[in-house]
């Protein structure tokens, strides 16, 4: 066996997995002149397909259909708009939804109930099905499993993003090479739970419904579940992963060695698509690694993380290069978890600011310096127990406030 | 009895107040050359005393102090200053906070244990007690009943605020003439539970430590933890009211006519000041009330009105006059209440947004032009309960950004 990283990335990123083609077209949903906004994907053999979607109490209509094809446990194709979210649009919403993967699975020849349906958008607009149907005809005429098909179908699942995400890698799994590909989407109103973000992932890894499913909600839970823009939930998080079983391993069946490699490549692709979406956060100039460790419990170490990085005083700090750890300790304090002032220590691109319930002896210039990186950790130790957690943010600029305020509906 | 509004607004804020003397003087703790920063309130006779302070986890060394005072229900005296918030400071800031009350104590005459402290501004400094000595002794020599003594106290506690906030009004109860004074500070980092904000109330009715306790808790529950600007929370919140009896009323002892009477009063002067503190906002041009109604219960009404009051997509679309009702029902249905789409009901300044899963009929238009105004109500009807709640919050600016991302500490 050559000897080399664990996880090798390759070009290309849901087209990389041999098997599957995708494409990306243009269908005037969105309103720029030209802008890809319908994607498709497709496998050239039945898959083992999971989810993961958002836990709000309104889903949108493409969430509830592509919700049952997860349960059912396979899927062949993943048809995706941009520039319209079909949420908020009650029973017509659904029926396009459904109308949507109808559509694709004439064009591809497959049953409509192996075709996955996604959006994302604007909310509470009736989808223009007329432009959908010529879209999935165009689409389905440009797949390929060319690497640029991908990059197309990266493209037209975007909304406010300023870049496609896409990755791909190459693992030994059970002496056979298995690759995990995968394009997301996602900048504004990303947080924790699976807000308004789009991934979607490829692999040729033999494995059950069952495990993949565990899986993916491990991969997610330590990825897409770890970052936050701004704290804003959306109704169309998904994320996909369909398994064509191409690769020849021993199918994996059950939790142990070769699931537990699987587990972490997929978190490997997962954790390289979330990062990218925190970079590309609505406005960023800083990407922020926050870790809470020590604390009472699990919980209340992610309770802190999170609400670090969601305060707009952290935030704004963070963006100005201000060492204003008070604000940390302050949210850390007051988020309702158990927190000795006293124990705690906080530590700002391994500087120490606090220590004791008092401000550390580092020289304020130092901390300063400490900002001024692009990337930001911080460490934040509640000396109380073993739980720990970390979130991956961005921080708050003028430009999140025009992209926000401007952006109209 | 002359007929007459129920509380009659008169001139002056906590000198507004038989008995009561203030001063506002400069001592150099902020660095602005001539700024006010040091203020000091005293009372001619023994007041009943009670206060509200920050939940938080670190409260500042002065809370400590004050909920001492608190709890013996007996004060004569406040001594506060601002630029210096004497919070994470350790046993230092402890020591420091009793020395402030004690200077105060010497000055006026009276023990320490009937002066309260605050301080509101950096986090994390040592404060400059040559200073504080020095601005304690000129503001004893200051003290007045005047107006404008008043005003000069009111100035004296602010710090990012772009304005002095204070009311006084009178009310007639058991047949006597009763006044309510207060004067307040917070700007940015103001959310429910008190955070960082300083009121400071006076009042002549007679009432004894436990009824006046109950009716600030009361009247500071349906004011000051119903604003949010940007749902971080301070170690510095303090709400302190000191009753020096001298109206004449028969003592409120229990929970009678007179004791209701007097909480509406005091809610009414603190609703005032809340309201003016969501107004200064820091960078807010708008000034928003949400009414959540029909919730499951109290307290997920109340989650649901700060989850959509704190998020900034939210604010940002109030902020860019944008009717995007969308964020504002995703919200609703992120924040882990009951939620069914199809009974909730959004209205935008009294215009239908959102009814029966689906978006109204109401022109674009109409919506757009209900986010116009400088005020704006939000209206949610969830359909599911009797819960209730109300808060209200500012816009999210750029000028936010800036004053918090350029605030070096």
């Amino acid at each position: 066996m050559p000897r080399g990283p664990k996880f090798r990335k390759v070009e290309g990123g849901v087209t990389a997995t041999d098997g599957f083609s995708a494409a990306g077209v243009s269908c005037g949903i969105k309103t720029s002149e030209g802008a890809l906004d319908l994607g498709l994907l497709l496998s050239d053999r039945p898959c083992v397909a999971a989810g993961v979607f958002t836990t709000i109490a309104c889903p949108a209509a493409p969430v509830l259909w592509s919700r049952g094809l997860v349960e059912q446990g396979s899927g062949r194709a993943v048809v995706v708009n941009s520039g319209n979210a079909n949420a908020c649009t009650g029973e017509d919403g659904e029926r396009d939804a459904a109308a949507m993967a109808i559509a694709a699975g004439q064009e591809l020849g497959i049953e409509p109930d192996q075709v996955a349906v996604a959006s994302t958008g604007v909310i509470g607009r009736p989808l223009p099905m007329d432009k959908v149907v010529v879209g999935v005809a165009d689409a389905a005429e440009e797949l390929s499993p060319a690497a640029t098909a991908g990059d197309r179908f990266a493209e037209a699942i975007l909304t406010t993003d300023t870049a496609p995400k896409t990755i791909a890698i190459r693992t030994v799994l059970d002496g056979k090479v298995v690759t995990v590909g995968g394009a997301c989407k996602g900048a504004g109103m990303i947080c924790p739970d699976m807000a308004t973000m789009l991934a979607f992932l490829t692999t040729d890894a033999a494995i059950s419904p069952r495990p993949l499913r565990r899986a993916l909600r491990a991969a997610a839970d330590a990825s897409f579940n770890c970052i936050t823009v701004d704290g804003d939930m959306s109704t169309n998080d998904t994320v996909l992963v369909l398994a064509n079983g191409s690769a020849g391993n021993a199918r994996i069946t059950d939790g142990g060695e070769a699931y537990r490699h699987f587990v972490e490549a997929l978190t490997f692709v997962c954790t390289h698509l979330a990062k990218m979406i925190v970079r590309d956060g609505e406005g960023a100039t800083k990407f922020v690694e926050i870790n809470v460790r020590n604390a009472a419990s699990r919980d209340e170490a992610r309770t802190a993380a999170r609400a670090i990085a969601n305060s707009p005083l952290v935030k704004c700090a963070l963006h100005g290069e201000d060492p204003n750890w008070g604000r940390i300790i302050c949210k850390a304090a007051g988020c309702g978890i158990r927190f000795k002032p006293g124990l705690a220590k906080l530590r700002i691109g391994g500087k120490l600011a606090f220590e004791g319930g008092t401000p550390a002896d580092t020289p304020i210039a130092e901390l300063e310096q400490a900002m001024q990186p692009a990337e930001i950790v911080i460490d934040l130790d509640l000396g109380l127990g073993k739980g720990a957690a970390t979130v991956w943010t961005c921080d708050l600029s003028r430009e999140y406030v025009a992209i926000n305020a401007d952006y109209h509906t």
